[in-house]
């Protein structure tokens, strides 16, 4: 895409932003550094102790504060964004504030913040900057801006996805016995950036092996493979400022009757709640098709996860495959389908693939085998 | 180290808490995902849209409010916490935080927060679940628990350098013109890991190239290197929590004389900083130890970021090494020594280290050469 249409696309986004501040009875929006911040000017940022904040109005001209020494990426600023850049001296940053407030309005409105971005930092310098402002969720109408992702980002999706699988096929040979979680996690991230990963993934991987992955969000330890054991791996790629999100698992030497009966279970289990997604369709259906086979096999209380999550630029975002989630899918709409069975203490299975809704149905974007494939 | 002493260690830690709060005229501390979590507790969370919030009070019984697929972390947790753990639904959540801030006794008291950490999210569960809590500041009593480093501590962020170090000797035969910064970034990331750094990498390496390189926060392009480049590489990696954050500058197929002018400087500029550092000595001594040579020679408006930040579980703590601040540097504290000078659109050149104030100076952990070494 040449930098004019992005650019284009940017400013599009910008657009819908404030139509969505507006249905939203929300005068401003100020967004810090993630991927929302990303997502409407192309910029990155790092979120970090000198706090970076854009000001986007429902009606005027977009601000920005932000350290003097990032000014350079303001030529890359797709739209008219006044800037507002302080120095070194932490003393001197709420004057700019106070200057970056006065300049777009900030008092007296109705401001909305990202809840899981905005910190205690930048809320502090904004309440004080504009003491009348009232500062509310806007998670909504920001979550509502990202969660139909056109073909550019599905397209960057896709090779997220491509790369993670790439890169997991490379680590199988060296798994079996005696070789620890934490090799196999080193050994899988030089695979996601020797595929083509972009360096900052987008989560450590999960390599959870034996008692272990009874923990859906284990962390890898020194604890060596043992035959017997289940091995959950989660992990993911980033592409293009776009994220994948996957989990397999396998058995260690060979699988009891149990563990084999589960895995089914989950494989069967990842396949209804696939199946379930589509245009129409609401999330908590795609939810209970996945919980229902388990449930209904005895396993319930030992799912103890929703069935996905959004994804996107973020590993975390909507929609959110859970009961009560009645949120209607519509294509472009990017989410996991990752159910899980977890006997405490001594082993879990969880297979997780990413799926875009589209015009009919849905489509897969991983097709890595579900089966519990035996290694070492 | 045993795990029994490592257990006492972290109480330690959480009873240092609690009189750094006594101190600061706070009655509790609520701490969500992050280094001083994992400081005090040894559990890392993921900072995501579940909220995970500790209470820590000068004088009661810890509390930890977090979702139920997490409390198989539980068992590890040093110290008598009483957990509250949520399901799935956001809309039970608010419960579960009220109970956890009536345990804590939260209401009517002065709570204080980690401002760079602390979300909306969690603040606004907070401020409902405790209406006539105070919640404020408490980067200084946070700060002040953490910047001297033990010598555990401080052994581990010695390996994180020298992972460091022989990851970029690693990287440095590839490195010529016609090679893209985003291929050396990619490969620097996978000989950190190679070479023993954790998997979460403390931050993407910064490879910048000719003008780029004149931007102190750059993010890695696909521009090829050229001939006459000026390259800045801003790297570290993760050993037992603990991190490194060094940059060393090349030439490309040579330098110009001004170039090497300002190479050289900088050089002495970092080591002027590096020995001025010692206990007893104020923050802003070693900022202008290193500064004032880069002024005199008539660049002092193209050192546009302060010398340095302290260094440990992150990038960016306490102490800073920056005009203005007084702080007595003391024995423990660790902080980096990274004077820079950047031309507009043309070159950088910035010079990292790590260093560790002792009984008697500093000791600095890194020694790759700083002469600006000509490559490709």
């Amino acid at each position: 895409m040449h930098e004019l249409d992005f650019s284009a696309t940017l400013l599009a986004r910008q657009q819908r932003l404030a139509q969505n501040l507006s249905a939203n009875s929300l005068d401003h929006a100020v967004i810090n550094p993630g991927p929302t911040l990303t997502y409407l000017t192309g910029l990155s940022f790092h979120l970090m102790e000198r706090p970076v904040v854009a000001f986007f109005s429902a009606g005027g001209q977009p601000a920005l504060v932000l350290p003097e020494l990032e000014t350079a990426k303001l030529s890359g600023l797709p739209g008219d964004f006044h800037p507002f850049a302080y120095g070194e001296d932490p003393a001197a940053w709420l004057a700019v504030f106070r200057k970056a407030a006065e300049f777009a309005g900030l008092d007296g409105s109705v401001v909305g913040v990202e809840p899981a971005r905005l910190r205690f930092l930048e809320l502090s310098y904004l309440q004080d900057a504009a003491p009348t402002a009232r500062f509310v969720s806007a998670a909504q109408p920001l979550a509502d801006l990202r969660i139909c992702k056109d073909a550019q980002e599905i397209d960057a999706m896709r090779r997220a996805v491509q790369i993670a699988q790439q890169a997991l096929q490379a680590v199988l040979p060296m798994i079996g016995p005696g070789v620890t979680e934490r090799q196999v996690a080193s050994e899988l991230v030089i695979q996601l950036f020797r595929a083509g990963s972009q360096t900052e993934l987008p989560f450590a991987p999960i390599v959870a092996s034996g008692p272990n992955s009874a923990n859906p969000h284990a962390v890898p330890s020194n604890r060596p493979l043992q035959t017997g054991d289940l091995l959950v791996i989660d992990w993911g790629a980033s592409a293009d400022g776009y994220i994948s999100d996957l989990t397999r698992t396998f058995a260690i030497g060979g699988a009891s009757p149990e563990y084999q009966r589960v895995a089914k279970l989950v494989k069967q289990a990842n396949q209804s709640g696939r199946d379930a997604a589509g245009p129409g369709v609401p999330a908590e259906a795609v939810d209970w098709a996945a919980r229902r086979l388990i449930a209904e096999a005895g396993y319930g209380e030992y799912f103890t996860h929703r069935t996905g999550h959004g994804i996107g630029m973020e590993g975390h975002e909507e929609p959110y495959i859970r009961e009560g989630n009645r949120l209607i899918l519509q294509s472009g709409m990017a989410f996991t389908v990752e159910p899980g069975i977890y006997l405490p203490g001594r082993g879990g299975v969880r297979i997780e693939d990413n799926v875009v809704v589209t015009a009919t149905g849905a489509e897969c974007l991983s097709d890595l085998p579900r089966e519990l494939i035996v290694l070492g």
